[in-house]
């Protein structure tokens, strides 16, 4: 199979940099060497995150810390922020948990603001509130520093954060905001290869978790806490991920934090500034655009599919035709991970150059 | 780091053909390249679970579908089966999770007979039984056809099989024992990396789950059927593990079945001979020894880490020095994934070069 350069929004391209220490020989989960490995990545995932807390890997992709944030920390009911497909789905994720879940939902590509949650947590009998910062189906980026400052006013609530395609692409400074939960997956912006979660919690959410008695095993927060003390994890970790990790940090530290988002934000803007020029609306309510992806409506009814085939043949790379019930009448491009700006220019001249050859479809009812 | 060959009880060494496999490109895990890749695979997954049931892969490692079994199948009492370190703990874990269960302790080392299994079940009130096929703890190979035989007395019950380091080098007919639940994870006797686990359910189970309202989502067994459905899988998948998984069942039918069994029980069987001869007692009960590690006492208080330590700088690799409570009383060496007879009589050869050398230490009190 050839390869084909995904820029669609995650998994994305990962380099052959990071494939090389991925595939890196096995060694003992119990061993020093593993203790040595977890222990020089994680000041560096601290840095990231900006905080003092452990910063944990969980063998699973974020839907597994999304659920297991549910089981730690929710015991009365959880506030799930609804605006796109993943985040829609972590209140029927909260039901099938057993929790009581209240939607905040609004259309897709709207955001969710700080006004509309404190509207709703002031109704009470809350504990936690759910939230996808980048709402990756959408493209659609809510204001989490206000967000953040809200929930702030109601102590018994904690909050939890996707960040699952905005971590290490933009600052998200955990301790200062006063989150509770963040996670992310790997295999987005920090274009690692699928199958693994970073995350943190904070104390007041170790102190809740604590209270709960059926939190389970495999994603209990007090376990990985516990376990981090001796650079451990509770269960047999990917290894390969952690190598991985140690691989990409390394990158993003000689880089530069502010270089790396500077990079993320000019991608977007000049992915945006086409999506102008060409006559495609963006998806997402304006002023809260993704700075990760670009979602554009299908407004001149291209094939994407045939779009993309062409891109596959004469570009070996593919764009994402849409998610979920925006599939079709929308269009994803991915700028995150390791894109540069000349990449993300030659990739847009690529579309230029298959687009009048893709045609268009009948406009979807 | 220089590679060190692992005859530990998994992680185990990874082929360099199996880690190509595993470090090829990123595919998107919702595009028609995913759905080939697990379709590919399938089939022969299913043959060497002896199933006509949909196999699946579980981006965890074994605990999280061990977690996951007790979570869509037990409503009322389980039975944990406990011999060893891995067993043991999974009756921690089904408390932790809110079940109710209901021990059977043998001493470390002793076999669970289905005699044992028997008296208990008849007590009444059990909806499912834990089992850990080979303990890896111990190197206790446990009855499982004697057990599941029993267990089918009892039509209320679901047999939960945690096969993680027998699976692929034994015979295990899930169909025809008419087990319920079978597991194992990638890095033992697939000799995969760490960070993925395979799995396969009844029907039986399949009708319990659907009867049980908060079994979660990331673990839920009626999500994985309803994807598999369209070869997809219900959250992001490690799509490094599938390949890797592809490049082994092509090696495993390279070799065939029959042969790779028979490769496994000759290197045990040399093992435990060297073993023997050279005053070591096996662990285990007699009759009930592992086919993909020798667990010995350490009869003759070698001094394990030194022993180790010579044998990664002379022969770069080691052996394991005992796990948990009987770490230093006992060791192991592993003979399962990739290894010849040839390379197991020439790594015994190492271990009696470094014995002289390593010495001995007080025995443990």
């Amino acid at each position: 199979m050839p390869h084909i350069k995904l820029f669609s929004p995650g998994p994305i391209e990962v380099s052959e940099k990071t494939m090389r220490a991925f595939s890196r020989p096995m060694i003992g989960h119990r061993s020093k060497d593993f203790q040595a490995l977890y222990a020089d990545i994680h000041p560096k995932l601290q840095q990231v995150i900006y905080t003092q807390q452990p910063v944990f890997v969980s063998t699973s992709s974020a839907w597994g810390v999304m659920e297991g944030a549910l089981r730690n920390l929710v015991s009365k009911k959880v506030l799930t922020c609804m605006s796109g497909a993943f985040s829609d789905k972590w209140f029927d994720v909260a039901k099938k948990n057993g929790k009581t879940a209240e939607p905040l939902q609004v259309d897709w590509g709207t955001a969710i603001t700080a006004e509309m949650i404190e509207a709703k947590l002031s109704e009470g009998g809350y504990d936690a509130v759910t939230l996808i910062h980048n709402e990756t189906s959408t493209g659609t980026l809510n204001p989490l520093k206000e967000i953040a400052a809200v929930v702030q006013k109601f102590p018994d609530v904690l909050l939890i954060v996707d960040c699952v395609s905005s971590f290490s692409a933009m600052k998200i400074p955990f301790d200062e905001l006063g989150l509770d939960v963040m996670l992310a997956g790997t295999q987005k912006a920090l274009a690692l290869p699928a199958g693994a979660a970073v995350f943190t919690v904070s104390e007041k959410a170790y102190a809740k978790a604590a209270t709960i008695k059926d939190r389970g095993y495999y994603f209990d927060f007090l376990e990985f806490r516990k376990n981090k003390e001796n650079d451990m994890t509770p269960t047999t970790p990917s290894i390969s991920h952690f190598y991985a990790l140690q691989s990409k940090l390394e990158d993003i530290f000689a880089e530069g934090l502010e270089a790396r988002y500077a990079r993320h934000l000019e991608n977007a803007r000049i992915t945006r500034q086409w999506a102008e020029k060409r006559g495609f609306e963006l998806f997402p309510q304006k002023g809260y655009e993704s700075i990760t992806l670009t979602c554009c409506k299908n407004t001149k009814n291209v094939d994407l599919p045939k779009l993309n085939s062409l891109l596959k043949k004469k570009h070996s790379c593919v764009i994402d035709g849409g998610y979920g019930k925006i599939k079709g009448t929308s269009f994803r491009i991915s700028t995150m991970g390791d894109e540069s700006t000349e990449n993300i220019v030659e990739l847009l001249g690529w579309i230029d150059e298959c687009l009048p050859e893709a045609g268009t479809v009948e406009p979807a009812k």
